[in-house]
């Protein structure tokens, strides 16, 4: 009967190993087309899973971060964070009526963006504070979740989880099959990419690196809760990233991916550390698929890093020609 | 030739198999003695890792927090990082002349602990930020890696990274096999924990959350540092300790593990959220294999959690009834 059972787990386990070598044969970039991008992929993470190599990095040292907005999924025409806490402002209007009259809440209701706009940076954090804080990090994940399960892009009606790029999922992928660690670390707020980074990228939520409020544990009718406060934290932008890395992660990347200047400190402190190094820039450059935009964008705005990728080392991929697919519905 | 190939496939994955069949029959606590504080810690992990249960969590879900000092290694006579920053005081006083004269500087010089008692936490504060800022993480990294392989406990003589608990091992392994992800939540700064824990307690860098000091990215000769600031950015202790683990893990802990009133909220915010849940309090009754301490003692003093523990359903370890062994040594 033991030997029986034991063939049977054979046949399994032989079937499931035979099934994992065939995988491992297929390309696991497939939306990447053939490019000096992909290689310099592909040489890369050879390089430092060889064992016994000169490049060999052990697997718990593996840390790749990755910039969400514009890197992961599309940021234009404003950042889905944006488009979420304008929701927020309309969702919450009838319990501040004085907003019909201010600015720039006025501008988000009377759908007047040219008088949002005029409010500058200032009038954004100031529509951001006032959607994001006053309630529990529990009511805010549920808001989130609720939110990001139906809101829609302005001009592509899809969901925002449907607009993540596809080569870049299929490379959270490859690289986690490689033994790599994959963290998110983004500009954008923590509380509203947790909820479903998960779902999306395969980022567990305490891989999720990202600016964040401050929040206060006390006592609500008996029971425990944290709440957010009007206040922030970090901003895990720029040189916040590093910042932002060293608390979460606690140790240098070893590659790492942005689309702009914000990222520019992430791959600067990753590719400056000893041993193989890999950084990487997403540049958008497919006006009829996404969008095109660099140094003029007012959002992901692409210059410093541009400049110096060349003499850094840092691999551009140029969307329009190195990428097959954009999104997974175009798969 | 492949059915030759699969045979041995299937010889070595039979025997594989069959030797983690065996090992799972093996108690995975041997230093535990049988009572009633294995039975519960047994019984919940059976229940939240029993597929098609009522209680069962899923893997992604399974998060367990650890304090450290006093939980998972010896805190008496003084906290391990006390005993560093006392030991950075006497290898940077040659830089420091004033402090042959100035308290609580000169009572560590001089080995008088009572003028050092004198100075009271705020004497304590000013020693950490003395010594433990001024430089790079990367060097702050190398003092402690340095320190910790050889310093010794003052009484037992053994490296402190010995003086671990061989129960508390037992039951970071069990449950990492059993899929959970486990962490260490503690009040001493995490810079002082990540260099080591990965070593001594199997825990990556990324699963430590303590407190920390302000870091600010900046260059120094062209290379890119974080430079440790004499600012304190979180206490993750006491109701830190959810603040902590809210920013670092952004989901609630399933189970968490202490030993004294800071880690009250922690197992606080644990056990009272929904579902299958679980805390601990290690509570040190061993005068003769450890120390034996709770509402008395300067350090870890366990008053008001020890009080709660039976209403709020917490499971409290006995060291003396319920550990065989308490160090590795011991075995």
């Amino acid at each position: 009967m033991l030997k029986v059972g034991t063939l049977w787990v054979c046949l399994i386990t032989a079937c499931a190993t035979g099934c994992g070598v065939a995988a491992q044969a297929t390309d696991p970039l497939p939306s990447w087309n053939d490019s000096t991008s992909k290689t310099a992929i592909v040489d890369f993470v050879t390089k430092v899973t060889q064992e016994g190599g000169a490049d060999f990095v052990p697997g718990s040292e593996r840390i790749a971060t990755f910039d969400n907005d514009g890197t992961l999924w599309a940021e234009q025409p404003v950042y889905v964070q944006v488009a979420f806490a304008f929701d927020r402002v309309k969702a919450l209007a009838s319990q501040h009526p004085a907003w019909k009259q201010q600015q720039p809440f006025k501008g988000v209701l009377d759908g007047d963006m040219k008088a949002v706009a005029a409010a500058g940076e200032r009038g954004l954090l100031e529509i951001i504070a006032a959607t994001h804080a006053g309630n529990t990090t529990e009511e805010f994940e549920t808001i989130v979740r609720d939110w990001i399960s139906t809101a829609r892009h302005p001009t592509t009606k899809r969901l925002y989880t449907e607009m993540v790029y596809q080569p870049m999922l299929e490379l959270l992928t490859y690289l986690r099959a490689k033994g790599f660690k994959t963290f998110i670390v983004s500009g954008g707020g923590v509380e509203f990419m947790r909820p479903w980074a998960e779902r999306v990228y395969g980022v567990a939520p305490e891989r999720v690196v990202g600016s964040r409020a401050t929040v206060k544990y006390e006592r609500r009718e008996g029971r425990p809760v944290l709440l957010r406060l009007p206040e922030t934290d970090l901003v895990n932008d720029g040189a916040g990233k590093p910042v932002g890395i060293h608390q979460a992660i606690g140790r240098r990347p070893i590659a790492a991916f942005g689309n702009s200047d914000g990222d520019f400190e992430m791959l600067e402190w990753t590719t400056s550390g000893r041993g193989p190094r890999f950084g990487l820039l997403v540049h958008h450059t497919d006006a009829k698929r996404e969008w095109a935009y660099d140094r003029e964008s007012h959002i992901g705005a692409l210059i410093r890093a541009l400049d110096e990728a060349p003499t850094r080392g840092w691999t551009v991929v140029d969307m329009q020609r190195d990428w097959k697919a954009i999104y997974p519905f175009q798969k």
